[in-house]
């Protein structure tokens, strides 16, 4: 494998990751203290934007999918961190119910079904798998090609409770990001703990709430550590009241992203940044790389033809798009065996349980490479992400990776605030002023 | 590297690996329950021995010093721990102040130093080595064989904190056993957290009180689990009033002898082991390996030669032996490199997050390897204790070392109760009974 950042580039970026290395011990405090005060999210993925000059979050998953992409060695540390976050969460718990996806002809999304329940019974949780699938109607096992298999029951209701046969649980883990909204049998489960809540899902979140609770989090980390927040975050902008297929919002879409692409227009001029701007228009709800455009300039918003309008107006369970975020657009210089390639970073708990790369043969470097045809790498993860090593070179993998690894926190430290802030029995969470 | 177990004695071993995995998740819930109402020591090291037919830890350090043969696969799970007992132990503190052993010229010993002082930074802590040394009267720093340098500081007492020039932390984490006793400038830090707390150090400590906690714990586990606590314990007698040089308590240590090889004869008849019984005779506070013997039959304990009398009669710092464990002998059957050796199992905070072989080519398996000449191997360590998985076979070393892991396990958590029902602040601490 061939894992790869042009030497252009690296100079801003080997500075950048001086200033994180020299403040290792400072970062890992400040961290220690923010979650002092916030509960981590039971799990996450962080997608990850290296452009040497700039490295960004740009999108942050509470429903991972691919646990079966991580390199061997992050299967000890997602272990210890499950344990953590069972003792956090739901220490009294023996047993857990799952409910993932209703993809059953996934693989690839099965295996990962089947390495969260490996690790969770190694937390030492009976573990059992229930479907929303109208079609499971009993037991079912599904042998994948891993050589692992997996049981779906059918989902039990029984009053307040939710189950499968013969099996209570006082937790119940969502593997399944709602995007559909909560169906009614996951309503009025006063008296079991839901992982992540339930208004973790895609039909409450907004990727532009998370953008700005990530701005908030960027600041107070800056000034702690006195890092440029420029240099890890992704400008952002929203727009209401879009009907792709009806055409409504066109104007206040093109106004908005010819503001943003302004803004990094200068900042480029600022930073002696020889690079053409570009932002990306992502459904505001959307997920799976569904609802996502790049754009260099505000009029290819306006007029969309059929194609692109039916690629924006839908996402995943045919949910329309309303609302978009329209992100400030960060190049990825990596490159696997010459394909434009990012890192996705994994969390349980508060920690850094590994990654891997996403790579696209098809897609440019300054595209969503989220889409059909890409593939995962784990083997550069094979590094871990908390190690840094002031003794060897600056853009060794480890110290490349730990960089990588606070980044992610970040993002995962604003997704536990936005989690809070969103919560509907949290009487703070009024107070919030909308992004 | 060969590692290798005779398959002669593989059988009950293979059984008793097939109840652990079978009961993987048990075991793991019945842990997190008992962790529940019990604080981890922050750090530990397990000697275990395997006979095949029979699996037990032989001893309990509280104060590990051999962080720098742990294999690379370790780093990250040491740092995982370390934050998780962090926020456990003293999650306020920005700082530490790191009390090593008086071995300036050990650099093994001195490796272990750098690489915990490594992994604490890398939970957020700013750490200084504060050294008990008299010769350190100023900042020493110390050039390490594998690279790395470390500076001691002398330990300047304020008051009632205790702290190196400019730096006061509130807690103090002791690398130090204080088998010599407790030093003055060590005596009422009662604003500062001392980890371990004093009474866990070898003035204090027993090997009998250990052994004797340890084997509720076990039978707690086995009744749980259902697994023979015989195949996991070895069973032990104790003798005060020794006094190895005048010949005092001769009798009274060969009488226990010959009456705990006479229970260990009678547990080979009942489970068909074909094997010599032996025990182990050691100081009761003794450490690094000193101070023990193996015998085979009680007259060896009568009428010691001098060199066998000075052999036992003091420990590390020169400290009389008074009380000696006579501890069940169990026979490593584990070679490396045609050299005898045993796994070390070290933990931090109630996490397994490595260990090694200690070898040593000039001892037999019935002998004490923790002596000069011994070597340590992390290879076989590069597989992580915490994944067993029921698909490979029971030999595999993945499987293996769970086992090894869960009796480690079980051995730290009588720790825990050991330093819990040892404190003198402790109210509850006065109704334990001896051991």
């Amino acid at each position: 494998m061939d894992l790869r950042i042009p030497s252009a580039f690296s100079g801003p970026l080997l500075e950048m990751e001086r200033q994180f290395l020299d403040h290792a011990t400072a970062i890992e405090r400040w961290f220690r203290e923010q979650w002092h005060g916030h509960i981590p999210p039971f799990y996450g993925s962080v997608d990850l934007r290296n452009a040497g000059f700039k490295l960004a979050p740009i999108d942050m998953n509470l429903f991972p999918g691919g646990f079966n992409n991580l390199a061997p060695i992050s299967l000890p540390l997602c272990i210890q961190a499950a344990q953590a976050a069972v003792e956090r969460l739901c220490s009294d718990a023996s047993r857990l119910l799952l409910i993932p996806e209703n993809h059953t002809r996934n693989q690839f999304y099965l295996q990962n079904v089947a390495r969260l329940a490996t690790i969770l019974r190694l937390t030492g949780l009976e573990v059992r798998l229930g479907s929303l699938l109208p079609e499971i109607v009993s037991p079912t096992t599904l042998m994948l090609s891993d050589g692992t298999s997996l049981t779906l029951e059918p989902l039990e209701r029984r009053g307040n409770h939710l189950g499968v046969a013969g099996f209570d649980s006082c937790a119940i883990l969502l593997n399944n990001d709602l995007s559909g909204g909560v169906p009614g049998i996951l309503k009025g489960l006063d008296e079991q703990w839901l992982i992540p809540p339930l208004h973790a899902g895609w039909h409450v979140r907004r990727k532009s709430r998370h953008a700005a609770v990530y701005e908030r989090v960027l600041q107070t980390f800056s000034e702690a550590i006195g890092i440029d927040p420029w240099r890890i975050g992704p400008a952002f902008r929203v727009c209401g009241g879009i009907d792709f297929q009806e055409r409504a919002g066109e104007e206040c879409l093109a106004a908005q992203v010819d503001a943003l692409l302004a803004d990094i227009r200068r900042k480029y001029r600022e930073y002696g940044i020889d690079d053409e701007a570009f932002v990306v228009v992502k459904a505001d709800a959307g997920t799976y790389g569904m609802g996502v455009m790049t754009v260099k300039d505000a009029s290819e918003v306006v007029g969309l033809n059929r194609r692109q309008r039916n690629k924006m107006a839908v996402v995943k369970e045919g949910l329309a798009v309303e609302e978009v975020i329209i992100q400030e657009g960060v190049r990825t210089f990596e490159t696997i065996d010459g394909a434009a390639a990012e890192p996705v970073v994994y969390t349980m708990d508060h920690y850094v349980v590994g990654g891997f790369y996403r790579a696209h043969t098809a897609r440019g470097s300054d595209e969503n490479l989220n889409a059909p045809g890409m593939e995962f790498r784990s083997q550069a993860f094979d590094t871990p992400c908390c190690t840094p090593d002031c003794r060897q070179s600056l853009d060794a993998a480890q110290n490349r990776f730990y960089v990588y690894g606070v980044v992610a926190r970040l993002a995962l430290l604003a997704a536990s605030v936005e989690i809070e802030e969103t919560d509907p029995d949290n009487a703070a969470a009024e107070a919030v002023p909308a992004p």
